[in-house]
């Protein structure tokens, strides 16, 4: 069993709040993850609902920011959130971008080196982290979600619709819904996946609609004063798609609201909600 | 009138968070501070909550951590922080300690040279703040609450205390209740305000509650599993001189929780409740 280091532990609306570093064998570099226990556990195993973090985050940023545990501890979910990406790698360049390498894994499995030798963010989030979760923490099995932003948001949606045995609710806070076609997306995939864009649909939610794959009913918000909705984000393709597929989809547009976390705050409250109703539903 | 200088803007929980710098005539330098609008600034003036923050922290620590514009929004109560001391004045050694000169003004007008040339905490936010809070914003006028966490609490407990025209309701985390009997007061009060323990009085809410001061009905959370509760808060004394002199209080202990802000996130709401309530009442 995975050895985990409790770096620290806060109470928090009468759960418990935590921070763990371990060797990962699929980044084969040591990784940080949080959780979030709500105060049901101490009456048995609880529902499981992964945040994934936007460029830049670590495991730290939503837990601080979200304000998430008001709600988890309300409907009695387990929060987990994890780094953005491996760290430390000692690959040449990994620091020099803030929208690639380091803080921006983009949660696929590199397949170009030397990224490849650690950039596994989607092998370790669906399956060494998982697991933990579900052997050390009181997380029921069969009743997990996913949520993220931004490129969260894109790692929430294609891992839902890549793993749908894994995943049985998923929203999304202003994600990259294709990232084969923004300027974020196309140099991470470049990158990781190389230059042939048919390994790309893979890990593009519009694409992986068009090629038939399906999850449960999409929950996600979009802020119409965000800076990135123009060049990176496109919504409006996602829509299209699900309407073309019968994909469900409720997309909220909303006035005034920008990329931040004060706009995810605000709406996070609904989220958990959505997903304590689906992820009842299918217990 | 004052010219602000609006360096962000974020639609949050139907509001607007906004953040702020302006050169300050009492400070002598320029200061930063934040206000949360809630939506019910469309139709009129309302309350103004002040939160005074702890040993480190700046205008934006609470905004991001506390989750209390959620609150805000319900209540219908406007919020505002502020650095917490001068930054960058040339003092010699003003960066050497966490919990002494920038990032501590412990909310008092510095007496001793060089510290009293910039380190005018007290009047700038009863003073100079305040005037432009209420010329500037959508605020009501004598419907003022504030509250703070730590260095922030003493803040608010004395302020309240010194300044009972100004403030209607007070609350506090975890406050330092009597610098002049815990090192980190000592530390601030002898560089501060000198030698001279009877000059410490007006600034030690033991000491200005036993002198006679008094506010309206206090609401404090302590966590038992507060790393600094030992060495440096008092709630005990606190509690014992509220008894003795009539001063109202509600002091409140919670099992497991600690010092920092996943504590203060946890009973956020009913500070804010607590505010509204008295200043509901006194409107």
């Amino acid at each position: 069993m995975t050895v985990l280091q409790l770096r620290s532990k806060h109470c928090c609306y009468g759960g418990s709040q935590e921070f763990y570093k371990h060797d990962s064998k699929v980044i084969d570099l040591p990784m940080c993850f949080s959780i979030y226990q709500p105060p049901q556990v101490q009456h048995g195993r609880v529902p499981v609902l992964y945040f994934l973090a936007g460029l830049t985050c670590t495991e730290e940023t939503f837990m601080i920011k979200a304000g998430a545990q008001q709600f988890a501890s309300k409907y009695g979910l387990m929060l987990v959130s994890m780094d953005t990406s491996p760290r430390h790698t000692n690959i040449p360049g990994e620091t020099d971008h803030w929208d690639f390498g380091a803080g921006a894994g983009f949660y696929l499995d590199a397949t170009v080196a030397p990224w490849s030798n650690h950039y596994r963010m989607e092998s370790y989030i669906t399956n060494e982290l998982n697991e933990i979760i579900m052997q050390q923490f009181p997380a029921k099995k069969d009743c997990v979600g996913i949520f993220g932003h931004s490129m969260g948001g894109h790692g929430a949606l294609t891992l839902a619709l890549r793993h749908p045995d894994l995943y049985q609710s998923t929203s999304a806070f202003a994600p990259i819904t294709a990232p084969s076609r923004c300027p974020w997306g196309q140099k991470a995939l470049t990158n990781y996946l190389g230059e042939n864009q048919d390994n790309w649909r893979q890990h593009d939610t519009v694409s992986l609609i068009e090629d038939g794959y399906r999850t449960s009913e999409l929950l996600i918000d979009q802020g119409l004063n965000d800076q990135f909705l123009a060049e990176q984000l496109n919504p409006d393709l996602l829509e299209k798609t699900c309407k073309k597929t019968g994909q469900k989809l409720t997309l909220r547009y909303h006035e005034g609201y920008d990329h931040g976390y004060y706009f995810i705050s605000s709406f996070i409250g609904d989220h958990i909600k959505h997903h304590h109703n689906v992820l009842t539903k299918t217990d």
